[in-house]
Parts: structure tokens; sequence; C-alpha cells
């Protein structure tokens, strides 16, 4: 199985979030991307279909937007 | 660990949001609540601070709104 993704962009509902989708799925089966820091993925982010951050991409390509932290718009 | 509660109402955004959570996680380690068809339900989750379903409470007690399909007021 490949891994999911989860976006976020520091913000605090991103962190809470973060630690329990880790805690929940397990480090491994996570690649995590800060997309304040890595504007490069927010194409890849987009096209998944992700509008706002937290959220998570599962291995078979759903977006999961987790709670609301902050939209794609306001990070670019 | 205890379970994880996804709390949803039968909507196409739960049932999606839902396959999605029990691939990540596991069906053994979440329970899940349909909040229309057990109203008496809707106190506990509103307890754990769901506002809308799909969501997951954590074994921690975090709610994570997954997306929106319904918000609770609506399913009441």
């Amino acid at each position: 199985m490949s891994k999911s993704i989860f976006y976020h962009a520091g913000c605090p509902v991103c962190v809470s979030a973060e630690e329990d989708i880790i805690n929940l799925i397990g480090a491994s089966k996570v690649e995590v991307v800060h997309l304040g820091e890595k504007k490069t993925r927010i194409p890849e982010a987009e096209k998944a279909g992700v509008k706002s951050v937290p959220a998570l991409v599962t291995p078979n390509g759903n977006a999961l937007h987790i709670n609301f932290g902050a939209s794609i718009e306001d990070i670019k």
C-alpha cells in the first residue's frame, strides 16, 4: 500500500490534526508536507482536490479535509 | 488503545469518508455510528465537539471533521 500524504501549513489546527492522524494511521504510512515551506507542491495538492489545510490525501487519491486551518489560496 | 468513533448520517460524503477511514485505520479500531438512526447518541457526539458529519473522534477525544456532509443541527 502506498502512503497517504498529509498537507498542512504549520497552523495550530494543522499541528493538532497531524498528531491525531499520525497516532491513528502510523508515521510510516503518512508523508507530511508543509505547503507553506514547500510551495512547489501546492499544484500537486490542488490536483488531488485539496482546497484547505490540514488535509489528507489517501492512497486511492481521495482528499479528506480535516477541520479547517487555512485555505490553499491563503498559503499561496 | 481504545477505539475511535466515526459519526455519520448516511450521506454520500459520509459513506466515502467512512470507506477511506476504515481503510486507513482498520475496521477493528473504529466504531461506526449512524446519528440519523441513533439519535440518542447525538448528545455524546456534541459533547465530543462534533459539529457536522462525517467526523471522527479519536481515542484521546479530539473531534476531526472530515469534509462536510451535514451539520448536527440538520440531523436532529
